[in-house]
């Protein structure tokens, strides 16, 4: 019998209603941004951080005081104190805060896999620090891409495929999954030059429009951080 | 502004309601074993085929006198004549008469896009013929993948990559969706050695333990077919 632990990936929070359950860990993955924007906070000081799914509960918490960041479409929503740029976290003045974030994607995959045993945050920047945890659990782990507006993406593809290789290569794990396999060879021939391989990819291509350049630089730029958020009772913070 | 037309990939039906409406033609891909055992069938003279949803419209067909096929989780469903193995539909018995079938991902995917202006069959056995006649309609296409069991597949996705891949070489065609971009590249990953590239695919590993190994080296050999099959009123017809 096979004792090897899953390690599988699901590509948008539409389809996690057909994984969960059965995963004790999920790795919630939005690359562009808003997971790597959480490594990020966390990395400069940040307390915590509460995300919510929707602008009117991001408002609730404005009301009662909480520095709060909203982001809709790559945008900062108006009335709001920041977006998912990574950059935004890393002031001074958010340093031992407790921090309110909504976001098109990523808030929304955390809220949707919340009910799961363990709940932590993935991204390209804490690859490698996750991945050493996430071997040493021996629980089987389910990698939840957060996509881009309900369809799949390639940038938390690729992550998850990173996250899968160096899983099975612990001799710990194995995919069952199509998505999961597609993913580990997405990543594999994507690895050596992610932004070259992603340039064609729509939502950079959007970001870019934006004029967030730096963001992408920044987000697809690995093991830059050892921050592993994880989410309890609704909050997260640095495990 | 670019003029050309789009063709792009959705995984699964339950994506589908992400794209639907923006296509002209939607080709319905199931490559095991669906849209395979379709092509076969009108390669060997069958005069049409009823795709339907449930087991209970099978039903009603085989009381009205209907030849029904039916299959759910690679077996053929009790009390029906046959399921969706491509040899099934090449007995002389079957040549000239109206066929209903039922399977668990092909004809669900096939009944989801029934609303479009134009719906085709996809499969590795009628690829270029598709192709070539895909390249002629100048309108936008999407190739919708079955899945299995309402999850991402590869086998179907590479199917897709490879209509991608030929129509956007005519030059009259370009890609925008990740699902597309990451289709393609699965394809041309997986082309020179697609039961090798399949070998670990779960829905292939399902197939060999119902010992069904001839059809999924059948369904795996593209270009032996050339027959387009249309859905139209409900029934599918030679184009």
């Amino acid at each position: 019998m096979d004792m090897r632990k899953h390690v599988e990936v699901c590509f948008t929070p539409g389809e996690y209603e057909y994984f969960k359950d059965e995963y004790d860990i999920v790795v919630v993955i939005d690359v562009l941004r808003a997971t790597s924007a959480i490594c990020a906070a966390f990395d400069h000081g940040i307390k915590s951080i509460i995300p919510v799914a929707t602008i009117d509960e991001a408002r609730e918490y404005q009301k009662k005081g909480y520095l709060v960041g909203a982001e809709r479409k790559g945008q900062i929503v108006e009335g709001f104190d920041f977006g998912n740029s990574p950059y935004s976290y890393m002031k001074e003045a958010l340093k031992g805060k407790d921090v309110v974030l909504s976001t098109t994607n990523g808030t929304k995959a955390l809220s949707i896999a919340s009910e799961a045993d363990t709940v932590v945050v993935g991204s390209l920047l804490n690859l490698n620090a996750l991945c050493e945890w996430l071997a040493k659990q021996d629980k089987n782990v389910l990698c939840l891409c957060s996509g881009w507006q309900d369809k799949f993406n390639l940038e938390d593809t690729i992550c998850a495929g990173a996250i899968s290789d160096y899983l099975i290569k612990t001799g710990d794990f194995r995919s069952n999954e199509d998505s999961s396999i597609a993913a580990k060879y997405l990543y594999l021939s994507a690895w050596d030059n992610p932004l070259g391989y992603l340039k064609s990819s729509s939502h950079r291509r959007r970001l870019k429009n934006l004029n967030l350049n730096e963001d992408v630089k920044y987000c697809l730029t690995p093991n830059t951080s050892t921050s592993i958020p994880i989410l309890k009772d609704g909050k997260l913070t640095k495990l």
